[in-house]
């Protein structure tokens, strides 16, 4: 941490600074300049310390220096970690698919789905059974029901299978019955969820809230892995700008600046990052050539009468199955693996 | 609600929408232009039904004319809600000053730090239990023990009390204790949180999420309305922007706006708003000209040392006094009420 | 300016670092951490230098400390500066009120705006002659033809005047003709256009670009000092964020923040800030109680009929006496003054 | 366009908006609701006409429905515009790249830079003479010497060349040397530029403003077209977001956007995009896979020693000419053609 001295400041205002610093047992490096003194902080430094200085006289402002993140840096964590769920890596190379409605309707609906998405080559099942809605008098979800609808259509269909968790009241159930975890975009922060989560002893997906810095996207991740959970993925998922013809932005440069910072996979979900059915194919494959170690989209077998209103953004099954196929081309061209199978396996 | 179709659709597909949209028991206008047709519905419009026609063959565009508040806007409650509050009445002229600490540290932080907020002259005194923080390794409050010291502080210096509470578990005991439950920034949208306020029994103050609409705003407040708690108060914190200089950009357009678009009482948070202490005073003087119904204003003896780095925004005590002798004027001049007592009560 | 050393950057590359900086003739502080360097550099650093460094094997960062602007800044120039028009003074205490229609319409529009704004105790008429539109199909202004239209309706009535210059080309002869130039926020950074407002002679008026932070802000006001000109007013006219309710964000922080960096005036513009007559209101009277030295408004006899869709932001001529008569009761509760005429001087 | 009436205007409101509109020659549709009135207009609507609606009593909302840009819009010109400058062809199905310094330095400089631009695959030299520089004191370009070193490079390694013109005092001079003129981020709303620029007998590569939005880029395109010059591209480079650890958020969703709602070339820039070198590869891939039709890269031998401090995001010669290979890859795989040559045709 570096504490940033204004113009002129006098020694005695420079010398109590030193004082805090040293009060604390740590080492204080003061360098004279021209017009102003700069001191250096060596150790780990207390949140509260810097805060302190931030208020003394004659201070103008304090640097922050290290990451707030330890465990979710690659700094200490040079490797990329592998997820492995039932045979399926991510992380580790191949390109990880997740595709599904919005919300699970029904069993038939799920059923159905399912079969699509494994028949395109997709590893995982994605479906809403808990929805977070703006509004209150909008579909709130099928809950615990939606959940089983999903598991059995996974198990069916040979497909992980993803979903939304809300709640802390509910990761139990969650975990009980669906193989990832997902935190959504508005629950990024949503602290006691996160630290239920760190034991919660399944992977989890956690989207990027949809104003949230890398830093603070980070800090997230590090709640659940601090909870002694070391499965995280990270979901970028398009953040709120001053453009409002699509939904949200999608940031793809989070993909390769989070696989710097971080050593957890990076998934991209273009169906939210741009609110547009016909964005999710550009944004899919764009998001594999920035580097995506999976993908997350929605796919409805009749999305004009999706529960939810977001069919909007959900592909038909012949575009996602199209979608796929051509995915097979680009993933090599951009040193990742990726098969689609020609039937249901 | 109104389809735009694009630019020389044919009738057919102008058809297959009017089909759609009468088969939901709903009229269409069809207006036929130079270059464009448009199709209005009257009559309440499902969600679902939008993104239906947003799909449809022709559909160029659908634009939601109605609010999806009802209970929460001043079309259909055209005065006022005052909240009283043990003869505090917030909403209904007069100037509520709420003043505290960002975190309950001690029984006898909070009972020296309420002492003076009476002084002062303000009405209720604020004050974190349980702490939202962004990294897992910062002082996370002292949960119920601070509750219940603060609740002490109030009782004992005749001052109301506002707490922050994070996740539905913790809402019955938050209502036990405080007079006013907090919903923080990055909580507006926990879903479950808000149904689970919406039966306390006690009126919440909701704060903005610190990137949202101020329909989405208005939406949340609709949460806990719709579950028959009509005491809600809106509160605006400051919104991300790309200047970064200031925490956050308090938008003080937010007052007039939502006193125009509901009924509720708006509250300024100038603190958290600029998260500078030499930014506090002026921007508390522009919320109460811009016509805030109330101020929540962080205020603690050792700033230096508080215990959540919050510090940097927090006034001195004189400084929090001499601000609210300051209001006693400005108040008058742009139409409320507000006086200072001259000893504790 | 610091460079930060990366996680156990070897010493070499220490060495590599600090042989670069002292290569330039400037001092390198070398500070050993547990597990990072950081090195202080003292004196004068080219911006080329700190970019030179940022690429260096081993450095993580490089962080500016000194600010770029020298002239705008109050660390070298602590008292503010007064802008003295003809006896009116800008930036000394007494509030300094602009208004009048967004564009110059006619000779008898103007005459008669002009009137009002002086009858209702403003000291400047404002009109724009050349108007920045987003597209090329709306109406462009009236150009010189307005100019002189505008200069003989503020000598008619004791007014100064004030207006936009979009082009370096057109600097000279709106020099001859107004008392204040004005930069529209489009053209914060057209820097051709500011360098020439440098030797122009005659105050300016510099409109915050709507994305601009503090600190492009001050540099952009700096290219005008830089050539020459002291007499700058910094316009804070409302950025872009998210929210879509209002045409911009108004930021009011940022009159106590520019005060507090810079001895400029600060100048409030509600009308852009929020492109809505209803709130033009509030946010003056905040805009005063934030500190504003003055305010520019707009003010039209016929807003439903302006030639440029401003209309929907323009007071009407009762509205802005009105409003006048308010702050008189304002100003002084916050330090200032101000004194509205009770006829045509 | 739409005008919408609020809950419960009494009849004789109605009346008024459609007798205004009928004025103007055009017709009203009205639709009455159960809660609401809309009335539908058709034919060409003014600016100002919409504006006079939105203040009329009983008003509460007016939507725009065509858009403001005609000769930008797909809707009247299918077909991709595809640019052909020395047989070089933009827009048609083949990727075209642009390299290059930040600023032409010296002419053995940008000599050295075009042979490699060459080598590496690109058909364009990139480079700036005159520069937009934040504040006043940084380097400000080579200016016109500058523009003769690059024709003279460009000839000589039989490359087109691109370079930014800021005023419009110096768009002859630019076009006499150059094959493409390059309108920068802060000049997109430089109105006298653009008008100039439709004349200069170039094509213009237009970028979007940094907080521009879609509407208005095309809207900025259109002064360029209707002044009578059909050859521009739309360069995506970045906008302003809350993320600050890249130097802008490039919006790749930008380019299937553009390409929907117009027929002009998009190109993609992912040196200013992201500001980071590391970056600039995973993003050039994404930028194609989203189809753009183009890239502009910025490139230097000694990136360190760059004059604009730019260097951080340029390229080194060997990473830009193994991106090329790559692409060579790529392309095929997402339906683009390109090839490198060897050796220097």
């Amino acid at each position: 941490m570096i504490v940033i001295a204004g113009v002129q400041t006098p020694e005695e205002h420079i010398q109590a600074i030193v004082a805090v610093i040293e009060k604390e047992g740590l080492q204080a490096h003061v360098s004279h300049g021209s017009d102003r003194t700069i001191i250096g902080l060596i150790g780990s430094v207390e949140p509260k310390l810097a805060e302190h200085l931030r208020q003394m006289k004659g201070v103008e402002n304090v640097v922050k220096i290290s990451k707030s993140y330890k465990l979710a840096s690659r700094d200490f964590h040079p490797e990329n970690t592998v997820i492995s769920i039932k045979g399926v890596n991510i992380g580790g190379g191949e390109l990880v698919i997740m595709g599904g409605p919005c919300a699970v309707e029904s069993a038939a609906q799920i059923d159905e789905i399912a079969a699509l998405v494994k028949a395109a080559g997709a590893q995982v099942l994605r479906g809403g059974a808990f929805k977070p809605r703006t509004g209150p008098y909008s579909f709130q979800g099928t809950g615990v029901e939606g959940l089983i609808m999903m598991a059995e259509a996974g198990k069916k269909h040979d497909l992980l299978t993803i979903t939304e968790v809300m709640t802390p009241e509910y990761v139990d159930i969650c975990a009980e019955y669906a193989d990832i975890l997902q935190v959504g975009t508005r629950n990024m922060q949503n602290f006691d969820l996160l630290r239920k989560l760190g034991t919660c002893g399944k992977p989890v997906l956690l989207k990027r809230g949809f104003s949230s810095t890398y830093d603070e996207f980070l800090n997230a991740a590090e709640y659940i892995l601090a909870g002694g959970n070391p499965n995280v993925m990270l979901c970028e998922r398009g953040i709120r700008t001053f453009e409002t013809y699509t939904r949200n932005t999608l940031d793809l440069s989070a993909i390769p600046v989070l696989q710097q910072l971080s050593h957890l996979p990076v998934i991209s979900d273009p169906s939210h990052g741009t609110g547009r059915r016909e964005l999710v194919v550009p944004m899919t494959k764009a998001s594999v050539a920035a580097g995506a170690d999976g993908l997350i989209i929605e796919m409805h077998t009749d999305p004009d009468n999706s529960m939810t209103g977001d069919g909007v953004q959900s592909l038909f099954p012949d575009q996602f199955s199209d979608l796929l196929k051509d995915l097979e081309l680009l993933a090599p061209a951009v040193g990742k693996t990726f098969h689609t199978p020609s039937t249901i396996s």
